[in-house]
């Protein structure tokens, strides 16, 4: 497999479409189209390490649940069950999105890190976005008065039981690294 | 929060990008651009019940091991840990799906569907892509012999410790849900 060059297809601020060309196995010209946040993408830039977003699994620790919150997602259409979530901020530390981003989100402090991934992948077949999943301790009381506009969140807290039933309704619209950790911590009881 | 209409972008085969309007909730006017497989995208078509693709978590039941694909992958420049994974084919079963992409990709075969997810999004600021996640029982020999051209893939058979390692190393890159899962397998050791 042979990386041969890359093209720009769109030009938006955000989020755009690249074409890479390379050649298979058998030395055949392919190309392969995906989207990136980055300007390069990573495959040129060689950027790995750094993710794009930090994805955030708070356990409150004086209710001893869970946080997921309930957020409206225009992609979506509708309302999606997640993990607190944002982009890093050019300078940012990890740390310090995660702290930002939850408090914004939920009005939760952050109080210790518990571990967190390298930079991981979100779905590489169509984007190079990297996030990495910090899981952290937190407490104080859920508000949302620091939600942005284009917010619209509601904070949960689950228990495995609750956990169990979210990963089990097929009605709910989730994010799949949610539903992987509340499957893991339904049978657990721990993170 | 109110959507309003959505415009296809580009017009490419597989892959393009959309721009979606909506109100905030203040009622100003916003836009979100994102990248789908589907044409119409979910949001417009409704189409909430069939994931795009599956991925496939399989413990390999004679070797007491799961099983992780080192996979090249052009969007990432090179190569990638994570679990089996395929677009469902037109009419194809999610039962199907697994059982065709874990024998192209491993050579090995599915003999038990343990738990499989709803339809899951991989990453909702960018894409409606959905999946399946489908925890399997599998057996055989690992071969590549049915691998595309266009695949390049390494079977490897990994134990809690092994798991353990992988998530630490830093220099790899590697699927976000692969690495929430061999988290969990490493301290549990179970799926």
């Amino acid at each position: 497999m042979n990386i041969l060059r890359t093209h720009k297809l769109t030009d938006l601020p955000h989020l755009n479409l690249y074409r890479t060309h390379y050649e298979d196995r058998n030395g055949d010209p392919k190309a392969w189209v995906f989207t990136s946040r980055q300007d390069p993408p990573r495959l040129v830039s060689g950027k790995w390490d750094t993710p794009d977003a930090v994805v955030i699994v708070p356990y409150h620790v004086s209710r001893q649940k869970l946080v997921v919150i309930e957020e409206f997602r225009v992609v979506l259409g509708g309302y999606q069950y997640g993990f607190p979530a944002g982009l890093m901020d050019p300078g940012e530390t990890i740390a310090a999105t995660c702290g930002r981003e939850l408090l914004e989100e939920t009005g939760l402090s952050v109080s210790r890190i518990l571990r967190q991934s390298p930079p991981v992948y979100s779905s590489s077949g169509i984007t190079d976005e990297a996030v990495s999943m910090v899981f952290v301790e937190c407490d104080g009381t859920p508000s949302n008065a620091a939600n942005e506009s284009s917010e619209d969140i509601r904070t949960l807290f689950v228990g495995p039981a609750e956990a169990q039933a979210l990963c089990a309704a097929a009605d709910r619209r989730m994010d799949v690294k949610t539903w992987v950790v509340l499957w893991s911590f339904a049978q657990s009881g721990t993170l």
